[in-house]
């Protein structure tokens, strides 16, 4: 007896991949098992990987799944069998590709940060409200709105259970280039990086928190500093090793920004985002303090939520550690019993889920491509006010 | 250009599964992803989903992604585009459809514990030696050896990293019937569950322990206990809800079982199953204390293993939360950067992966059916200790 | 203008204390410092520090505020500014000195255990009887009762907090004699001691787990084992240290003994004592699980309490980690502002004031001799139990 | 045989104390404590109790220990049997007593903040240094230096384990005037206080983190902010609770100060001082990352500190909890055994410690007087950098 081993009410969803490195890997985990775990309108489809080297490009695809293969993006938002183009690229091609494919009528998931630069952002975010008057819908890839532990959170404030928010504060912390012999990857060149720890981790910790109270950060005062100025160059046969004598190059982003900075509402905020925290080696670290009670997070923990409710009597109030398993929580009662931890590859397959939905329901999903432009408004605030001796910079509006 | 979105070499290896609740959630999970992340040397083809209700089969195929559906296992047996059976049924049907699996040379994979009796544990293990003179394997599910922190601590004992183990304690703390009006479900019936906590969860607790320190429980004594002997019938109408007045039927395995015991090589050992740990939803704890260092685990972090070197310096000595996500640990190198966390259902993904690496190396895989036998005994020897007033009481050896 | 530097309300306590080792020294700090932190109703007087050594105790009495020195302890009881006998010997010597003092008129502190065998207690607590009748009390020092978040732990199962219990499970872990090469002090003779880690530590965690939970062990079943056999004489020029060559000899106590058991309400306990887990300092582990919450505890983070309630919400429940330092919590409100820690010693402080009011009020102190008599049985019948191969041993009772 | 009741060697130190609320309390205990726990040079003499009200001050030295009252600080600075005074006031106060009792030769202890304002604390340093030329020290009472885990992360520091600093991070959370009725205590009036959290507890970090990387701040960014802007009066008859009705009053501290900036040294700064974190009691967070290694440490568990070693091979690298309660640790060695936990006050008592044997060595003590007014100009600094909005503000110095 064959079975339709696809889920789904029978609609599919074509899905093109541009890039399939480290976050091709994930997305393709989250298009492949959001309907083996989830309900969804429609079955996603993943029906081409994009990469200029073929070869890759084609093993890649048999890796994770996809169909077909395309060398140029150009070619993916010809074809008919695709609806929704998934961009894992670096962050210098986001705009290019991205206001091309909405104007090509597909809908976009983009990987944060939404550009490298504001008036990238910006012309994205146009698109995108152009191409939503169509019925063509869009969003950034801000992943960790997904993990359960934080949805929860976010929850738990809009809910008003730690009353008004006083404090905000949130760390990134990762310690892979500590070691100065550590190459010169791309990731530490401002041509195709845009920033170093500001744009690539501490985007999320802007989105994630922003996105906990509610709230937008409204000014801030900022610094930023590259430790290791010069690093071993990347030699076209060996990969990420470098060799002795070889030639060195400036990094030209940054290894850690911080900044200080207000809510709109009125909170106070203290941020950090480094790649020079020796031992943290993906802590994302948030808490916020309420009038009400307190709320503490850390990807190291990520199962985990940390309540405080002042309203509990004295003599039992604490800090409980809420293991983010039941079906109660966020997305949990698609999983595993209470209990049965999930990984940072779920967020994926949620916001996948979540993406879906909003697709057969038309309705835009969230973080939209202004969302994303609101957070490089923040980041550029905070490269603005460490380039001017930390002055105090207001975020840019509309 | 399309592409064979399978990896592997070529070669396939076709799988059924028999039963398709938790374990057949978790066991097809696994089987589509192992390829996605290793590299394996033949290819799972989720060939048949086997269950009694065809409609619900169906159901589960398609949304597990099986191809084609049966509904008597024996059926599956004759299909020769299956090689290995999943066994993921209750304990009291593994004894008879392993066995059958393996007469009619398919592999096995039997989900744990192996059997609901000794005897029928005796029999599957003698089944498992004949076949595999025939190079027909089999396995039992222990799946938490496959948690890449169990294994590191595996790793660390074998590697003399603690040297003489002198103590192992170990708890298995769920709180899932805590409440009196939590149904008679089949895993409260001795004759469908064979025994209650001690089988579920303390099988996997001797197994892992025992597979840690590499050494096997001598003797023991056991206290069971039954807090709530009489609950409501699950009514057929509703699921798992109970309504006043409907009857009740009496609880016929253990709530909690906990016994003390020695290893052969002299360890000491302190065990508790229940699933009455109000608080505790999977918490598996397991500690090991030798004499050059310490170990310790606990599920509910299940990325993390405690290390204490008794080597290091008195003035920094102590115990070392390791963030088991690096390229150095267990399976690690085949998802994500360092700091990235793995969930629960990984275990399984690894499973299938050293699994299918020895089936293809004509190695026999572990845990043996034997292996699940002498847990088997063990669990046997708690339940006579028990029995007979926690006097102590021999594990019993071939 | 001059002050009286004693508080209290004009009257006095007479103080002897016998032995001034390592509880002397927490001892003389309790009586010190009870009066100047708590309202007493008479004031301590370290009136005489009693040791057999004149010079040793004369230099510790200067050295902890004793005001004079004997060295007979018979001497002591003749004295009339003498009212009450703080006993810190070995265990060997308990029951003369106890017995003597109570007949003499003296109320009796006596550090736990009790005594080194079940007949010396119950003579104790025969002459405990007998004295109180005449309004001589005593009390045996299980200071653990005092600590601010076992005490706080006791409050909320005597309010029902977390139901009706069904587990206990308590662990003293130490690791001071996982070196081979440590000397054979007297806490390793049987003759001295009594026992091992079984009377020196485990009584501690069966004390304090009765208190918690208001109930007593019934029956146990029992394992004991002393690890390393043979070791250094301590040699009388050097201390604790050992030089090469020097003779050995025989262990005669346990190093660890672990223990499964029921409490007279059907409780299931589990617990262990030992010296040899290393990397723990003096990790006293307690848990407990109710059918409405659960609390757990671990010396070595001393200030806090971690309670589990059932009725919280399901989305925020979780272990809350109490931070107990509340001026709701016991004793707290006589110290610091929430959030300072207080540490070891306080709990012997916390012993002395509740003493010292108990004399005062002529109520009996508790934990009284038969208490200690009692945890003395439970000690015993562990013993008998791994005596006689790990079978059932009821605690015998009066 | 009478003893000598006060340890050292003849010698004794005369010591005043002016004021006597929480400080009072804390300092006293650990003029009494300190000899019975280490080997002075000289035995303190707890001389003097100096208050304004006569009935309370005489209340306070029976109760803490001392041997007379005064009245009026100026009396006690003519008093030859008084060799040192220790100051526990306000911070209004603190200049004019502490130039005064140096320029009586007293050698001084002053409490911290130093001083309300930078132009007192200069006058206080020049006095200081003026003294010291003739024998007379000072020191300022930044007791967590004391702390045996922070005492340790400066050594751990000294000794280049971390390596060169890269991060310092560091929040000081309370959260005891979250609650708006909260009356208008003196420590919420600018011309007592001087500042709000800033002054009160951001200075206890500002110290600790300089002390543990042994460098100084060289310029900030600051916010400060006052959530609750006015309160109830603290009406005569009621002391702290405020009845409805009654008169509010303008608050005129910061109830939050949060800054970033960078130490002399390179090291990225990121700083917080808030009453108004929900949940945290006295929770001091300090974390440093270096090249080679990183610590951690949180005062909620004080005796504790968290290492990374870089060096150790990465499959077992991580966190280490190093429980800081061996002999090898600062100032253990005369306390408990390991894992024997200390408290708040055993700060005090090293401070006191550290004081007495630098007076009998003729050694400046530190904190010195210096190094308060250093950490008053970090705070001018950050609250002239909040006043001017959030602009970089460089620290001054000499």
């Amino acid at each position: 007896m064959p079975t339709d081993t696809t889920s789904g009410a029978g609609r599919t969803l074509g899905v093109a991949m541009i890039g399939y490195a480290f976050m091709g890997a994930a997305h393709s985990q989250a298009w492949r098992s959001a309907g083996r775990f989830f309900d969804l309108p429609s079955t996603p489809r993943l029906q081409v990987l994009c990469g200029r080297d073929a070869g890759a490009a084609t093993a890649a695809a048999a890796r994770y799944g996809w169909t077909e293969v395309e060398t140029d993006w150009r070619r993916v938002l010809e074809r008919d069998d695709v609806q929704l183009v998934d961009i894992c690229t670096p962050g210098d091609t986001h705009a290019e590709i991205a206001v091309a494919a909405l104007e090509a009528g597909k809908h976009v998931l983009c990987e944060k940060p939404l550009a490298n630069s504001v008036p990238e952002a910006e012309r994205m975010a146009e698109a995108a409200a152009v191409a939503q008057a169509r019925g063509v819908l869009s969003m950034v890839g801000f992943n960790y709105r997904r993990v359960p532990a934080i949805a929860l959170a976010r929850k738990l404030v809009a809910d008003g259970r730690i009353g008004e928010v006083r404090h905000v504060r949130a760390q990134y912390l990762q310690d892979w280039i500590v070691d100065p012999q550590f190459p010169l990857v791309w990731r530490l060149q401002r041509e195709r990086a845009g920033s170093g720890a500001l744009g690539d981790i501490g985007a999320h910790i802007v989105d994630a928190t922003q996105f906990i109270v509610g709230d937008q950060l409204a000014g801030v005062s900022g610094l930023t500093e590259t430790f290791v100025k010069e690093r071993p160059l990347v030699s076209s046969s060996s990969g990420l090793s470098a060799s002795a004598g070889e030639e060195t190059g400036p990094v030209t982003v940054d290894d850690a920004a911080l900044f200080i900075g207000r809510f709109a509402g009125g909170a106070l905020a203290s941020f950090e985002a480094t790649r020079f925290a020796t031992g943290r080696k993906n802590a994302i670290r948030i808490e916020v303090n309420g009038s009400l009670g307190s709320l503490a997070f850390d990807f190291e923990s990520m199962n985990e939520l940390q309540f405080f409710d002042a309203g509990v009597a004295n003599d039992v109030a604490g800090f409980s550690r809420v293991l983010v398993t039941e079906p109660e929580h966020p997305y949990m009662s698609a999983w595993w019993p209470p209990g049965h931890l999930i990984g940072y590859e779920h967020s994926f397959t949620h916001e996948i889920v979540d993406l879906v939905r909003c697709l057969a329901a038309g309705e835009p999903p969230r973080p939209s491509f202004a969302d994303g432009l609101q957070v490089q408004r923040v980041l550029a605030a905070v490269e603005d006010s460490a380039a001017a001796g930390a002055g105090w910079t207001p975020v840019a509006t509309d």
